[in-house]
């Protein structure tokens, strides 16, 4: 009998469904984990329905994992039996190129394997990720979550925590700044609650004015309706930083005119051309910056944790079942789901021990 | 009788001709300057036929001066009469706004005072440029030429040399960084000079084969040529940094590849929209950066003269009078001159004491 069960696409068009499967062999620095929650990313559903044309399947998604150790390998120093855990979106690389050895594993120059959808190092196989009962990694892909933290509302920040949380970092965003937060879905509320406990002051931009009062509520001290342009315009040359999570195609340029000279607009949701064409004036004429940034390294993602520990900051998360993963991707769709959905592993498989 | 001698567009669409006007009489912080050299840049041309839409006629361009100090005001503390000064590419801005404050008056807030064809801050009349015989510039936008510097070879260090002086610097370019230099004219040429006297390893992209040899002659380790696919695919992920000088249309995405993780592609003679589209996702993957920069600060400006002078660094020009400058624009639009003009003025106005 197979050791792992879970849900998985059979196709680019088939919809999640029972799937066992066997998770391989630990290797002497492998953590065994039992998986407790696994949060619901959009990049889930992008891979499995083949969006960017690097499908496998069947695919097991998930990288939003929490878990409890089960095992650990003979030379596992970092981890032990019983110890809650976190998995996200990668679970090897090379381990010695220039970015590994900086520990930005996400930028190894042989590729990081992704934790679900790609080949597995050593033997080949293709990696599945998180909607399941167990997975198998190595420990330097492995996070400790500290005991403070809420299990549900911690799954996410492995994927949506980690992203937003690396170029505030990276960008050394603190108090003082002026940060912009273009977006309010699953990375854009980390993004605000993320640079709110680093001091900024925050400005959220979106589209529907229905979620002025949501975002207040979490704290930002602006709210600017992105459609408005007399609004935009009033905060012309007023950011340090804008952190842009939307994942479609929109228009740079104006927000560009918000910066401050030596201003820096992050992409983190964008992987499309940017169109309409970027202006190079409105980087030329301020020395401003266009960056992108790519989830986290290993060491900045034990580091997003300590510090939601440290601030008491969880996604807001609605709990599902994985019967009602199907669902939860429709409406994940339509944007509807305040932030993130999370699944409970053990009342999803209740029979599994 | 006017006291100033020069050369003016009178319209888009004239040809430069000769034209007497009066310079301002001067302020307590004014330098009164008899200029000696005029560099002759590609911006000046662009402004007098209206390419940016911004002309105003009659205009004296340049903005690469190089004169002797006639006077200067009683407030007037760095510069004494006889001394050999610079002029760039503004003469006055607010002074108080932070991007002035930190030396960056280039980035000014409220605009910078360009050399030609903006209103003095004072009386509202329109500036005009170096064309002529002399010039009155506020002391804070009066550099000091090195006594160790060629004057005809440093006129353009005022212009393309502290163009890509300044990111250079600001990224902190130095020994061992493997830097790109995008474009062999005005400005590539003095990018590859600064870029190697910083100690990094250049190499230059040229769509002309027949630039190798003349780009080995100024040292660069290795020339790419960009249109042969199979070169650029060979330096996959080799630069630190890529300092772009070509001033039209281009795509920007085979240049990325070319970046290591964290790279930056730093433009600073493109001022249109980037057609073909930036791939958002060139940038998010690796963390690469697409930046923009404009001329430089005053004490950078300084500073640029001073490096010059240090590492005995100067621009190829061909010297010319001033009744040659029309011949001189239309070679200049042709790309046929290495690497730019500068006009003699003493001998162009022999007339003039």
């Amino acid at each position: 009998m197979a050791n792992t069960q879970g849900y998985a696409a059979q196709s680019a068009t088939s919809p999640l469904e029972h799937f066992a499967f066997d998770r391989r062999q630990p290797r002497p620095d492998d953590v065994s984990i039992e998986i407790l929650y696994c949060g619901v990313c959009h990049s889930d559903l992008h891979f499995a329905r083949n969006d960017w044309g690097n499908g496998t399947w069947p695919v097991v998604p998930g990288h939003e994992i929490i878990g409890r150790v089960t095992a650990v390998g003979p030379e596992v120093s970092k981890f032990k039996e019983g110890q809650i855990v976190g998995v996200g979106c990668m679970v090897d690389s090379c381990e010695h190129c220039s970015a590994c050895e900086s520990g930005l594993e996400q930028y190894c120059l042989e590729g990081m394997t992704p934790t679900y959808g790609g080949p597995d190092r050593v033997d080949g196989t293709i990696t599945q990720g998180g909607y399941s009962t167990q997975v198998v990694v190595k420990e330097r892909f492995v996070v400790n979550v500290p005991d403070s933290l809420d299990f549900t509302t911690s799954a996410p920040v492995l994927c949506a925590g980690i992203t937003t949380y690396s170029p505030l970092k990276h960008y050394g965003v603190k108090e003082g700044h002026k940060v912009g937060v273009i977006g309010m879905g699953g990375l854009g509320h980390m993004g605000v609650k993320l640079a709110l406990a680093m001091g900024a002051e925050v400005t959220l931009f979106t589209r529907s004015e229905n979620k002025i009062e949501e975002a207040k509520r979490h704290g930002v001290h602006h709210v600017v309706v992105s459609t408005d342009d007399s609004q935009m315009e009033s905060y012309a040359g007023y950011f340090d930083y804008l952190l842009d999570t939307v994942p479609v195609q929109h228009d740079l340029n104006p927000y560009l005119q918000l910066l401050k000279f030596d201003g820096i607009h992050i992409l983190v949701g964008l992987i499309e051309p940017i169109e309409p064409p970027l202006n190079a004036a409105n980087l030329v004429t301020s020395r401003k910056v266009v960056a992108g940034s790519l989830i986290g390294g290993m060491p900045e993602t034990q580091e997003v944790l300590d510090f939601c520990a440290e601030h008491n900051i969880g996604c807001d998360v609605e709990v599902i079942t994985i019967d009602q993963i199907n669902e939860a991707w429709e409406r994940m769709q339509k944007g509807d789901v305040k932030y993130r959905f999370v699944i409970d592993m053990k009342k999803s498989f209740p029979d599994v021990a």
